[in-house]
């Protein structure tokens, strides 16, 4: 047999199928109640008006659609993207923005424009498994930087440069990776303050900023806070969205917000990678925006994720324990919140008793690119329906208490044992 | 301003804008007859048929259809392509099989899955485009090998690499990428014998071999060659399929065939870099080959493309002048031609007197991965129309001319000048 192991590439050779993955596969069983997946609610998906533009385009367009497009995307996608970015506090010009196959590509084309092995990304701690993924891809190394309720701890990430300087890896040191509103998987939306004094950080020290804000759209209480990219005057910052949660995940399709000389550059990549983002579901998607069906789309997600989310937060105050250390955050928008156990807690120890009890999460290291945050794990509000929260809660609940439990028996017999 | 050239990656250090797209903007003004491109003629796109699919699946599966999907690929798709593919003498799988976004995705995959910054990929000589772009973008280096009438030769590729192997290259070695049937620029078919023969080679010295394969069921006459993936019998061969020529590029769909192990881990770099490919046109495309219509589609393209070929060959004999060294290829099948000049002719300069009757197409030296080839240039029959075509080869047929008188009277002048 052939020995793939000389073949394949350093990087191919740092991948490894996710363990969480498997565990997730668990988590579809059907009589599990799953806060796991990060999907949003498919019975919101906005098929009829799919349907109805879909019909349009392939009567008046067919053959555009059908055909290959340019790797920059659809103009008229883009011009309708500034105009809603408009909307939501970003001013940008059609040449600022690029087309890709959902923010999932924006990730692996950043990495890929600005990686070499070993180079060093910040990440927030938590932050997105799939930020780990495309970065793991390319042999990056990541740190995470502690944060709190309002956001990363921009001292902690200067005090974190410094020590990386002082040790030889200035010249590694390329990307801060932000997710600053209701992030995943912690839920917390970074204040106007953090994202300014982040921002001068990477000024000091010469950093690109990513500001990933695929939930921004989804807010449910409080105000709007300034883009990144807004506050920058350097060219410093790179935006990515995505329809995967304000319209629909099965088109595979985001933007890239940035500067003129990192788009051209990411437009390189992008054509080497895939040469053009599918034009049928653009032409589609660029149809739907005209007609103003998004802000209806936005509308309707707005309100069925705003009460899913009270009823979590309802449910979690009435059902969980109290128990020294158990907590959890309080969303403005997104689909996720974010508990954290007692030190002495492993969210995986519980998630055996939690499957137990029919109901499921994703355990916090998943999210950790060291695998730390053991004692924490993510609950998802958009998928499950509001009865299935109420429900799946009071299982959780259940299981917390039996695990704490069991631990203090541990406890008692092994000072009993070893007095 | 923001000084990026510190912070990109060595690999985008390395991507340059392709010159020849912006050769290929001149061939897009409509008073142009371009044979330039490597698009599929659009009318023949199945519009209604997708149509009908389209609104089947939103009606029965639309929430399906719009939500995220696996990495893997629709499975029932995957049920689909196995038997595709049996009647074109490719067995295989479900396992073996994944969906990609096209088969430049597919390239990209496999080139950062094999390839660290240097390895070394074997291509033929001349060589598909993308190819060289997606090789170049992980910083590989490529080394073309020689090709005649039958395909690449396997005795110069073995010289190649005893030569690289002595000035100690060895473990650089990975990849040998080849187009067998209809080959993308020269049209030419790799023989069974040399098929054979190369996969010998890959077996000797431990290489992959990459198979890319987009236009394998566009046959207009004569016998299919076995796949090599049919021969390997060692898990080394990867083979490459699109959607892109046999139903719509816009679909962006393809698939990779290749050993589990393989797979499994382009799996895992593929849910770095897009998470899943869409699973709108994933099932769109699952329906109409279950439905039969993609026989109906490959049958109406043949009919099609093959009159155009016959009229293009036709007009060539015809109109081009006879010249020591002028010749071209004859495909059985695919999409293009490839044209030899005579060694002291250079298709940019004629190029220009192309454009200036109103005839475009590929320089040669696109398709060398070191610029060579400045002799030749390739012609794409799909996309003009028959009047087209005959209309651009009298076109190409004067500027050929034209060239050539004016290499004689340079030449007459320099004796003059030099004598």
């Amino acid at each position: 047999m052939i020995n793939y192991e000389k073949l394949f590439s350093k990087n191919a050779l740092g991948m490894k199928r996710s363990e969480i993955r498997e565990l997730l596969k668990v988590t579809r069983r059907p009589e599990i109640i799953s806060f796991a997946g990060g999907l949003p609610a498919p019975e919101l998906f906005p098929v009829e008006q799919v349907k109805e533009v879909t019909d349009y385009i392939l009567d008046t367009e067919g053959k555009i659609a059908l055909q290959y497009g340019p790797t920059e995307g659809d103009q008229r996608l883009k011009e309708e993207l500034v105009k809603h970015m408009e909307e939501e506090g970003l001013k940008t010009n059609v040449e600022n923005v690029l087309v890709v196959s959902a923010s999932q590509q924006a990730l692996d084309l950043i990495a890929k424009v600005f990686l070499n092995r070993k180079d060093i990304v910040f990440v927030e701690e938590p932050t997105y498994v799939g930020g780990i993924q495309a970065f793991n891809s390319y042999g990056a190394r990541m740190v995470a930087v502690k944060s709190d309720d309002n956001g990363i701890l921009p001292d902690e990430l200067e005090t974190t440069i410094e020590g990386l300087i002082k040790n030889g890896f200035r010249s590694q040191l390329k990307l801060i990776y932000i997710i600053p509103d209701f992030q995943n998987p912690s839920g917390i939306t970074t204040s106007l303050e953090r994202r300014k004094k982040l921002l001068e950080v990477a000024e000091k020290y010469d950093l690109i900023v990513i500001e990933d804000t695929p939930y921004r759209q989804l807010r449910y209480r409080g105000e709007s806070v300034t883009p990144i990219y807004s506050l920058d005057t350097n060219d410093r910052v790179i935006s990515l969205f995505t329809f995967s949660k304000i319209f629909a995940p099965g088109f595979r399709l985001g933007w890239i917000v940035g500067s003129k000389e990192v788009i051209e550059k990411i437009i390189m990549a992008k054509q080497a990678a895939d040469l053009c983002t599918s034009p049928f579901t653009q032409s589609i998607t660029y149809e739907y925006l005209k007609r103003g069906y998004l802000k209806e789309q936005i509308k309707k997600i707005k309100e069925n994720y705003k009460e899913k989310m009270e009823i979590m937060l309802d449910s979690l105050e009435k059902e969980l324990p109290e128990l020294e250390g158990l907590k959890w955050t309080e969303p403005d928008g997104g689909l996720f919140l974010w508990v954290t156990l007692p030190e002495y807690m492993d969210s995986r120890e519980l998630f055996l008793k939690a499957i137990d009890k029919k109901v499921a999460y994703v355990v916090g290291d998943a999210f950790h690119p060291q695998g730390k945050m053991k004692n924490a794990f993510r609950l998802n509000f958009s998928y499950p329906s509001p009865k299935k929260i109420r429900e799946g809660v009071k299982r959780l609940a259940e299981a917390i208490i039996e695990y704490e439990d069991e631990i203090k028996k541990r406890k008692l017999k092994d000072a009993v044992i070893f007095p």
